[in-house]
């Protein structure tokens, strides 16, 4: 990485953290100036502005995601596994990207960003085409965004340097979400679709 | 209910929605009287500022989530329908509170409020150790997150109104977290806890 990309990515992994504990419309230039230990001067060779730095922290957060999952997806070889290897990718990533993820979720992303979003969502339900065929295709487009709210949602309570790492946190969702948490239970297989 | 707490609840879903679609941090006490149709002296009287207003909001709506969730675990006769139980009612509180949901996961809570939700998060943990008595604490523990996530993220992407109503939603999320969305796969039989 140029030393150019190295300052940028140190600053835009900075202002995350920043942007993730103050808020992103608290936080001043100074505020960001003080946490990435760059001068304001310095700061504005690489960034117009906070707008810009947190376009910038979104595009290449999705832009990453979306790169890292195609190559997890096409190095496994059946759908099963390709949806396992989506949940890993994204769980790893994030789990080493909370501050990013938080602000992913708080603060609507800018024009560009959001197709590939739009991208990374069609690869799951793609991957999720394949791994549940006769799923209808409303349940299954809920699925994805289910899939996702207990992937993101970490951000809120997971301690990657706790008791359980990224790899076994990523297990257990992909476990839960392939073939549940409450196994052991005949009368846990309820219809789904089944709408009371 | 008494006409005083009919305007007091008015004003404080009027100010949840304010807060859910322009930011807590931005919004005045003039964009809330807008909103509500209340002067600022009637607001005022109701509340002594924005922070009371957010501490009200989340403070009722725990309070009235909590107590619903006990009344409906409350009914059910065995584990798995105790769990069921819980994530209908939650879902469909929820996705009738979307504004609330999304203050309530941007905003940090209020010091009494820590209490409430550490007591909603406890009959949850509750419920799921009868319901997975062989799971290990620890596994439990991060599903009860897991299964928040999937039900607290619908604020991003949720229309009540749209195709899936919530009690087809809350049976597709009680489906996929008791017996997973890939049944038909024996493959995807995946031992969770496994640490690779």
């Amino acid at each position: 990485m140029r030393p150019y990309d190295q300052r940028l990515d140190h600053l835009l992994a900075r202002a995350a953290r920043v942007f993730a504990d103050k808020g992103y419309h608290p936080t001043t230039m100074r505020d960001l100036s003080a946490a990435s230990g760059m001068s304001l001067a310095g700061m504005y060779y690489y960034v117009s502005g906070k707008e810009d730095l947190l376009a910038l922290i979104q595009e290449r957060c999705f832009a990453r995601v979306l790169e890292g999952a195609q190559q997890a997806v096409g190095t496994a070889s059946d759908p099963v596994e390709r949806l396992q290897a989506f949940i890993r990718h994204h769980v790893s990533f994030f789990a080493q990207h909370m501050a990013e993820m938080k602000v992913l979720s708080h603060e609507p992303p800018p024009r560009g960003v959001g197709v590939i979003k739009r991208r990374y969502v069609d690869l799951l339900e793609a991957v999720l085409k394949d791994a549940a065929p006769d799923e209808q295709a409303v349940d299954r487009n809920a699925a994805a965004y289910i899939l996702f709210g207990m992937m993101n949602w970490i951000y809120n309570w997971y301690d990657p340097a706790g008791e359980i790492d990224p790899a076994r946190l990523a297990d257990l969702m992909a476990s839960i979400f392939l073939g549940g948490f409450v196994e052991a239970h005949p009368e846990a297989k309820v219809t789904h679709g089944n709408n009371d």
